[in-house]
């Protein structure tokens, strides 16, 4: 029996999105998100019937006022000890903390406070309290989100003009620690993902000035270079605290080409440094929770950590709460995403309680979503709305045939949500089908073996984006698709896809049509492109062609990309799904498949998590070796399908 | 051109509201509201676009964190200099607190932030800001309530036991000031709205241990005794600082009786009391906002300060956010008496401002309400639902007659909001019509002159309360209001009332209906009847019956009884609507009727306000003078209509 700190469930994901999203500055101004932020409910009532076989105590301790009632009778501070007797016993606990989060913890011989306490934002609706396993000591409060520290030194130091610039070897996300100053000098600190970054002191996106100390340990913020351009920081102390969260890498990847070996690690740094209180685009710049960024952290989460509770903390935040007057970080395709990575989530999780918590709130924002619809029943650009997509030249005129696909997959996955809790969902398959129907009508173009981006326009622009939506999200069905391999994805006479993220998406549309080697080169050129530049993360755009600091640029900004950014990190998921070739196939992780693939590579090796368990995979000169701590898995080898059992190798020889 | 703070209008009621919640202390135990409360927007953006004439400039000052965009270019910090040339500019202020309320200040020679303001919750929905003539102070932020102080001293010292015991003189509300102390030793300070109360340590409601300091500001709370049991009181400097709204009492009576006079001013004083942030039920309890309360203090305020702020922002308190899933304050009859007051403060301040602002959350209020009727469109007590009426015995089985009435009047208001704001309203007057007629049909008893509190039960009970509610609500024709008249409310077989709330409402009907000398008997014999136990303000129950301090339990509680609370305060309205006979005929006061009665008073005497305006009423020895500063007033006496005329006397020999 051991007692955690419990909330109202949602609202410590809500309470540290305020805390993590105030935190953007901006060459020293402060950027809120420019999207609606929820706020946590101030004032929850938590309950609990419990049976106490001796006589016993217990005294509750919260963050925020109010009073415990214990039996319906006297009402006793937060901190009273209570004493009872043998028996059947009821307490309620009232907590109001309007500038916090309000929740409690209960020090008992006999009653520990949990997710099975009922707790309701002082309305007749009670659900299951939220608690989380990081927060079983009542002097820490959930109000600290649990980061871990390690102290780091600069790799180097360097005289730079009349200061010192300190090199922490690559990038990192850091409390940077001075000491030796002198309290009567003002200081001012640059910091820099690039070593330009920081020695450009009227365009360095990030710097702080202090006074007044001896020492400082500065926020933590996002840097591999420090630049101090003052004589002082010769004799100044240089060290910092790397901040993060421990997550275990269950993970890895490896194969005899060193350069791929090396994307794989950088890729998997990027995402650990992404990784926090929820998954950040970048840690640089923004630092805010996107929803179309964060469903590709799901899936590459899935083969690096399977963390399921980043991922439950990433949906719970971004959903935030109805009533829903926008969409989820104001753009259109991101409310779509979401919906699909809550069944995604279910999935790979099996995590129904969580599905059942949360299904309310993603049918009144799919409700939303439908409200704005045209009369055609397709997306369209409503006032407020951002149309995004990606980072690229798209036809977005009239109602964009990526958007109708992205609503078609939500469609689908509200049906098996509803499913999955025992609901009847087929109001939303007949929805879905009606959609792919129009979608196919409309969109398709036979003679050119493709979706056009829009037809509103009259333009009939062919891109990829669009041809890779239709993949993914089911809506081209096999002749269609292998028309736009053809025509579309292998045709350079298309525009190539510019971002990791929608790079990512073809990528994985290609691999999942059995193109390997074409994902294979591109981790070499591509991912390793940028690591043969000095990449010690994976930088949210990457164009071959440009030279020097033209790659920091972004945004209008002289360092406005950012250079570890989460959507970087896809070759985990691809050489993890595609290669070592691990997939889930029902929720949960129940059952899964095998299907190992060198992709060209000689030898490959790896392990996959399982939500849970695991998968190591193992390849080389014709001999494949398949060892799994779980039950439900199929190695698949062309037509042949072998059945895995739990803790054992099964060795192969497939020459 | 005067710069005020602004934020998202209706939050700074919420904000307020919350701290105010948040500060009732029962017997040392803090205890927050039962119900259900919003949050502010914790993230805002405002915008405004402006002519400047010539160059000038801008400082935006905030509370909260953030930029701002000037003329969608660079972000300035808050508190930066931005420089414009002469033309047109838009400015863009993003603000993000979810500690506490995001506002900002402009401090500018060109352009000031006031309610012209556009501002949103970071959705594309903008409405105007909201603002308050309090504050124009960049160093005043609206994080404080614009309180005013007044130093007092106690009226008396007197020795008890070994410590002092302080007698204000009368009931106040204020921070008790405590010099002279010993650092070393602690200190207890009991409260009592009665010596009884103070000098009953074991049951005073109110205490406060102080220790550490040679000086003590104890926070704000009512109260006429403080007893300091210990023997160190004797050498102690105590004094208080009287906490208050400086409302100014524009409504006054006066006629040949002191007890009658007494009655109004202990009246005027009680309200006062309890006039502050909003309108409070008591002041020393809960001091809590409930809508039913309210209510009646909408009523009160018009005759005696007319200030339309304090209504408006007690409204938007009790409103708070959609979605609405529990009744105001939990109440059934007390988000119908909400929706009631939005008309009835329209109809007396004309504000359509406030109306079109807040007409979507009343919509969703009244959606909400609707969506709990049951098959026969009757409110019955759904879960979490609370029926009150009054603290009574009313047979409230199934659909009680009480609240199906005053849906009804909630009809009705809905009607006439939704025709004030240009919108059809006719659905609701057919929902009213329907409504009026089933209650008739189904509660009605022909042969008792009287409707039942209930059909469902079968019991048949014919009480006071519901057959006030019918007289109060329209739903009774002028037949069957001369049947409840005599057959129920002139019925002493019938229980009397005994809350001076629904004494309020069933004398407001007998007067609306003519019978002024009950009413007058009643102010002198309930109200005066206090008075001569000693009141200094008029309590929240009284039963002429009880024995010395019998009068002070209430709830189980020796001290539980209100001794101050504005549901008391009615005379002030009755002596002014129906005596000096004032009474607001269109919306806003644009006209107005003056029909003075004296209830069996040789000479009245006294003032009503008129939203703005005011009119003066005296009779004597069968002369009447009236004097208005208004325009649209007519006077009259019998059948006879006399036109008032603005800023002079009409003198009128009636006998």
């Amino acid at each position: 029996m051991q007692s955690k700190w419990i909330w109202y469930r949602g609202d410590y994901e809500i309470y540290h999105g305020l805390k993590l999203h105030e935190r953007r500055y901006e060459f020293g101004v402060n950027i809120p998100p420019f999207w609606s932020q929820p706020a946590v409910y101030p004032t929850v009532t938590f309950t609990k019937t419990f049976e106490a076989k001796a006589e016993g105590y217990v005294k509750i301790i919260a963050c925020g006022n109010g009073y415990v009632n214990f039996d319906g009778g006297k009402k006793y501070r937060m901190g009273d000890d209570i004493f009872f007797s043998e028996g059947t016993h009821t307490i309620n606990v009232t907590v109001n903390e309007y500038r916090d989060l309000p929740c409690i913890y209960a020090v008992s011989d006999t009653v520990a406070t949990d997710r099975s306490w009922l707790v309701s934002d002082n309305t007749c609706e009670f659900i299951n309290a939220g608690d989380n396993p990081a927060y079983t000591d009542p002097d820490v409060t959930p109000l600290q989100f649990p980061f871990s520290y390690r102290r780091i030194m600069p790799q180097s130091l360097t005289q730079y003009g009349e200061g010192m610039m300190y090199d922490f070897g690559s990038e990192t996300f850091a409390e940077l620690m001075i000491e030796n100053a002198i309290d009567t000098a003002e200081l001012t600190v640059y910091f820099g993902e690039s070593e330009e970054e920081a020695a450009d002191i009227k365009n360095a996106y990030l710097f702080e000035k202090c006074e007044g100390m001896m020492s400082y340990r500065l926020s933590a913020r996002a840097f591999r270079y420090v630049y101090i351009p003052d004589k002082l920081a010769a004799s100044l102390k240089i060290s910092a605290y790397y901040e993060y969260l421990p997550l275990e890498d269950i993970g890895s990847f490896e194969c005899e080409d060193k350069l791929i070996n090396d994307v794989w690690k950088t890729c998997a740094y990027t995402f650990h440094l992404c990784s926090r209180e929820f998954f950040l685009d970048g840690i640089k710049r923004d630092r805010w929770v996107w929803s179309g960024d964060a469903y590709q952290s799901y899936m590459i989460n899935n083969y690096l950590f399977h963390d399921n509770d980043i991922t439950r903390r990433t949906i719970t935040l971004l959903l935030g709460k109805p009533p829903y007057k926008q969409h989820i970080n104001s753009i259109n395709d991101y409310s779509a995403y979401l919906i699909c990575g809550v069944y995604d989530y279910y999935f790979s999780s099996g995590d129904i309680d969580f599905v059942k918590f949360i299904l309310p709130r993603v049918k009144a924002l799919y409700d939303f979503i439908i409200s704005r619809l045209d009369g055609r029943g397709y997306v369209v650009q409503r006032p407020g709305d951002w149309i995004f997509i990606d980072w690229a030249d798209i036809d977005k005129n009239g109602a964009a045939a990526g958007e109708q696909m992205l609503l078609y997959k939500a469609m689908t996955s509200m049906y098996k949500l509803c499913e999955a809790c025992g609901e009847d969902g087929s109001a939303y398959t007949e929805q879905a089908e009606l959609l792919k129907n129009n979608i196919n009508r409309d969109f398709w173009r036979t003679d050119r073996g493709a979706y056009v981006d829009s037809f509103d326009s009259g333009l009939e622009r062919v891109g990829r984006h669009t041809n890779v939506l239709a993949l993914m999200t089911g809506v081209a069905d096999e002749e269609k698709k292998d028309a736009i391999i053809e025509k579309v994805l292998k045709n350079d006479g298309i525009p190539h896809i510019t971002t990791p993220y929608f790079g990512f998406y073809e990528l994985d549309a290609l691999c999942e049509c059995g193109e390997f080697e074409y994902a294979t080169q591109q981790i070499r050129s591509y991912w390793g492109g940028m690591l043969k530049l000095g990449a010690t993360s994976i930088w949210e755009q990457y164009l071959p062609n440009e030279q020097g600091a033209e790659h920091y640029a972004m945004y209008g900004m002289k360092y406005g990309r950012s250079l570890c950014h989460a959507w970087g990190a896809g070759p985990v998921y691809l050489l993890g799904r595609y290669y070592l070739g691990v997939k889930v196939t029902s929720p949960g992780a129940k059952t899964f498949e095998v299907r190992p693939q060198t992709g060209g590579l000689e030898k490959i090796m790896g392990t996959v998590p399982l939500n849970g368990g695991y998968v190591y995979v193992e390849y080389e000169n014709g001999t494949l070796k398949v060892y799994t701590d779980k039950s439900g898995g199929t190695l698949v080898i062309g037509n042949k399908r072998l059945a895995l059992k739990k803790d054992e190798n099964l060795i192969v020889n497939i020459k």
